[in-house]
C-alpha cells in the first residue's frame, strides 16, 4: 500500500519506519530537513513536499505537534491553499497529532466535504512505543474508516481502541492523560510522605500497588528513584514521556474543560502543578520528576 | 486459642464472629449493648467488662473509632486506669483501629513498659471484606509479633502486608487511602469530562483501563453508574465505603502530613472536597459519590 | 457628538441610556427586540441594523457576551462581511465587552487596516455601576485613542484606567477577576472556619478586614449573611455578579493561562470550584454563594 | 506594675523591652542565655527561672514558638509541675503565643482552677511591630479580663481586638493568616499572569489595588519586586514574615479545619504550596517570595 506520511518528529520518524520495515511504499515529508534526514537513514523516501508526499497515497498520515499545525496543513493557512486539495478523492486521512478535538472536527469536515475519509487517532506509548510498534490509538470516526485503518495502525501499535465519532479519539486521549497526570502526582505525595514516616519505599509501593491505591504508576512507573529499575525515576528522570508535554497535553484538557464548563479540580491543579514544575526548569525532564516538588531539595 | 476482641462496630463484630467460627474462644466486648447483642447472636461469648474480656486472654484485638477511643482504652482517660493494667504479661496486643501512627506508638512503649508485645493491624476492606474474611492487614511491628499474630489475622484477612515499625501499619492505610481518594476524584473528573465530549461511559472507561489511567477505580469500582453492575455506584450509591469514613481517613492523613511539613497538594484538596461533599448532605453514601460534585445536578 | 452603541443587554442598556442622558445622539442596536424596547422606552433612538447605527457615528461602542459575537460582528462570520467595512474612516471604536485579549487583538488590527481607531475598555462593576453610572473601565489602547474616548466613557464610568496596549484592557480585567474570585472564596472559607469555632460572625469580619487579610470582600461585599446588610448574601445571594458570568470570565483567565503555560493553583481550582458551583444550580446566584459550598447545608 | 515576660524571641524579645522602657519592672526569662542577653543590654531585668520570673508579678505573659511549649511552661511535661503552681492567686496570666486553640482552652481551664485570670492574645505585625509596638493583638477572654490587660498590651500593640471567649484570639489568627496565604499566592499568580501578557507590573497593581481584587498584599506588601519600595519583594524577600512561620500558621489552621470537618479548599492548597516552598529551600525568606512559584526561575 502506498502511504503518504507527514512530520517525522520523535514520534513520526520511528512510526514511518514501521511502516516502511512492513512492506508499505511509504513517502514522508517533514519541513525540518534534519528530521526527515534520520528517516531516510533508515531506508524511508523522502517526498520534496507535502503535496509530492500525496501523490498516489492511499492512505495519508500526519504526526504534527499541535491543533494550529494541523489545521495549517490540511486547510492552508495566510491564504495558502490547504493539502486536502491535493488528496486524490477516497483516501483515507489518519491524523495521529494529539490536538483539540474541535480542531479534528473541523479538518474531517473539510476532508469530507472534499470526498476523502478521516479519522483521529492519537497515540499513548511514548517514544519507546513508537519504535518498539507498540502504540496505543485512541481513534475517533465511524467503523468503516477505523476497519479501512487497522491493518496499518496494526504495524505502528499494539492497542487499537475505537472512542466513538470524530474527535472522539483526541477526547479520549486527553481524559487518560489528565487522570494520568493526577494519578502520578497523587503517587509521588503518597510515596513522599510514607517516606518522610520512616517507610520502605519499595514496600510502601508494594502495599499501595496491591490494594485499593493500585494504579498505572505504581505498576510500572513509580516515580520514587530505585523502586522500578527500568523507570525514569531510576534513571535521573531520563527519558519517558516530558514534562512538557504533559503540560500541553493538560492544556489541552483544561481548554476543553473550559470551552465545557466542567468542573475538573484535581485536573486543573495537576496543570497549574506542571507548568510550575516547568517554569522550575524541569520542563525537559520526565514527568515522574513532579515527585521533586514534593521533596526536600538536596 | 484464647482470644479477648473489644469494639464490636460494624467491622469489629464480624472480625470477631469469624474468629469465633475458626474455633477460637473469644470474649468479646463493646459499650454499646446493641453491638453485643448482634455478636451475641452469632455464638459468640460476650464478657461483661473490657477487664472481664481480658482475663486469661493470649491475644487482645481491638476495632475502634479513633484515636481518642484506643488512647482511653488502653491508657485510661480522666484519671481512670487502662485497660493495659489488666492484661497478662507476655500477652499479643492487636490493635486493628485507623488511628493516628502517633497514637499507636505511644500505646505500644506503655504496652511494652507493661511487658505486652503491640502491633499495629489496620484494615481495609470495608464491611463486606470483615463478613467474608478477606481484609486486607496492613500492620507495623516486629517481625516476631507480625508472625505470632499471623494465624490470627489469617482468619479474618486474605492479605497481610508488613509495613514496617510500629506505627508503620497506620501510615501505610492513611497513604494509601489518600491516594485512593485523589484517584477516585480523578477518575469522576475524566469520566465526567468525556461523557460531557458525547463519549460512552462504558467506552471511555475500557479505554483509560486499559491505558496510563488505569487505576483500582477503573479495574472494579467506577463511580459513573452502570459501568461496573455491582459497584455502589450502580446501586445508588449505597454501601460500601462511606463518604465520612474515606473523610476521617482523609483527616489522619492531613494531620500527618500537617505534622511532618509535607507537601500533599492533590491529598489536601482531596480532604477538602470530601468535606464539602459531606456538608452537602452525602456523608452516608458511598466515597464513589464524589462524582455527583462534577455532574450536572439531576 | 453621535454615537453607535450595539449589545443592549443588562450592562449595555443602562450604559446607552448613560449617554443618551448625557446629551449625545445615541443610535442603539440590538438583535433582542425585547432588549432594545427597554432602551427606546428611556428616549434613546433605534437603529434598523448594526450598519444603520453606524452611519454617521463618530464613535462606535459595543457590549457583547463573547469573543465571538465581537468577532462576529466586527469582522463578519460565515461569509458575511462584518462591520467594519460600514464605518466611517477615522471612526473610534471602543469595545467593551469582556473578552479575550486575542480576539481585541485580531478586530483592531482589522480596524486599524480599515483606517479605524480602536481600544478594548472591558467594565467592572456590575449592572448596579452601569446604571449608576459608575463603572470602572480597564482600557487597551494608544494614549492618544483613550483621551478621544474619555468624555464619553466618563459618562458611563467612575474610573478609567489604562492597562496598556490593545488587549490590555482585557488581560486586567481577568487578572483582577481571577483574584477576586480567589479572595471570595478565600473569604468565605475564613469566615466558614471562624464561626464553626463560635466566633460571631460580624466581629471576625471586621478583625479581618483590619487586619492582614484584609480586602474587597470583607469590605463591602462580605459572602456570610447579615455582616454587610446592602451585600447579596444578606439578600438571598439576589442581585449583583452572578455565579455564571464569574465562572465565564475564570475561562477567559485559564484560557489565557494555559496558552501562556502559567501556573495559577489557586485561580484554577476557583474556577473548577466555581464550575461545581453551577452545575449544584447555583449559576444565577450572586458569586459570593460559593459560600455554600463550605457551609453545612441547612 | 510588676510584669513576668516568658519567651525572648524575635517577638518576645522587643516586647519584654517595650514594657521595660513604658516604665513597667518587667523580670524576664528565657531558656536561651543568647536571647536573654539581647534583652538585658536594653535594661530589662533577667530572672534565674521562671519560677524567679513571676514571683510578685501582677501579670505574666509568654511568647512561646508552639503548642507544646505553652503547655509545657504552664502545666509541667514528663512529670515536672507547671509553672502555674508557682503564679500568685489572682494574677493576670497573657499567652501571645500562636498555638491551638484547644491547648489555649485547656491551659485556661488549669489556671482558672489554680484562682488566676487568664487570656489568649496573639498577634499580628511581625517583627517590625514588636519593635516598634504597633501590633495588632486578637484577645480570646472576658470583657473584664481584657479591659485588665488592655494598658499592658497598649504598651506593646497599636490594634486590640476582642475575638470572644477563651481560644477565641487563636481562631481569629488562624483565619485571618490562613486568608492572607490565600490572597498573596492569588496576587502572586495575578500580577504573574499580567506580566507575562506584557502588561507593567506597577500599572496591572494599581488598577487591581483601586478594583474589586483589592487586598492588603496589593495595599503595601506587592509580590512582585518593585512595585512597593519598602516590601521584602524589594530587598530580595529578606525580613518580614518568613515562609516557615506562614506554614506553621496554616499548619494550624488545617489541623483545626480536619478537627471541625471543615472544608477549606484553597487554605489547604496554600498549604501545600508552601509546604513545597519550603522543602525547596525558601523556608527562611519572606512568605510573599511564593511568588517565584509560578514565574519563570531566572
Amino acid at each position: 500500500m502506498q502511504i503518504a506520511f507527514i512530520g517525522l518528529g520523535h514520534m513520526g520518524g520511528p512510526m514511518a519506519i514501521n511502516l516502511h520495515k512492513a512492506g508499505h511504499k511509504v513517502q514522508a515529508f517533514d519541513l525540518a530537513t534534519a528530521a526527515c534526514e534520520h528517516v531516510k537513514a533508515a531506508g524511508v523516501q523522502i517526498a520534496a513536499s507535502g503535496e509530492a508526499a500525496v501523490k498516489g497515497a492511499e492512505v495519508v498520515i500526519s504526526m504534527l505537534p499541535a491543533s494550529q499545525h494541523v489545521e495549517g496543513l490540511y486547510l492552508g493557512r495566510d491564504g495558502s491553499g490547504g493539502l486536502l486539495a491535493h488528496i486524490a478523492k477516497g483516501t483515507l486521512v489518519i491524523d495521529s497529532s494529539t490536538i483539540a478535538a474541535a480542531t479534528s472536527q473541523k479538518v474531517a469536515k473539510a476532508a469530507q466535504a472534499a470526498g476523502l475519509a478521516f479519522i483521529d487517532a492519537p497515540v499513548s506509548g511514548g517514544v519507546g512505543g513508537a519504535v518498539a510498534g507498540t502504540l496505543t490509538f485512541m481513534v475517533g470516526g465511524s467503523d468503516a474508516d477505523l476497519e479501512r485503518a487497522r491493518p496499518v495502525l496494526e504495524k505502528m501499535g499494539a492497542n487499537i481502541f475505537h472512542a466513538g465519532a470524530i474527535g472522539a479519539g483526541q477526547t479520549a486521549k486527553i481524559c487518560n492523560n489528565m487522570l494520568l497526570a493526577v494519578l502520578m502526582i497523587g503517587t509521588s505525595e503518597a510515596m513522599s510522605l510514607g517516606v518522610a514516616n520512616g517507610l520502605d519505599p519499595k514496600v510502601l509501593a508494594e502495599i499501595m500497588r496491591r490494594s485499593s491505591g493500585g494504579n498505572w504508576a505504581l505498576e510500572k512507573y513509580n516515580p520514587y528513584p530505585g523502586v522500578h529499575e527500568n523507570a525514569p525515576a531510576s534513571k535521573g528522570y531520563a527519558g519517558g514521556f516530558g514534562t512538557d508535554l504533559m503540560l500541553k497535553d493538560l492544556g489541552l484538557s483544561q481548554e476543553n474543560a473550559t470551552a465545557m464548563r466542567a468542573s475538573t479540580p484535581l485536573g486543573g491543579l495537576a496543570r497549574a502543578l506542571y507548568a510550575a514544575h516547568s517554569l522550575a526548569g524541569h520542563g525537559a525532564e520526565d514527568f515522574s520528576s513532579i515527585i521533586k516538588m514534593v521533596q526536600k531539595k538536596g
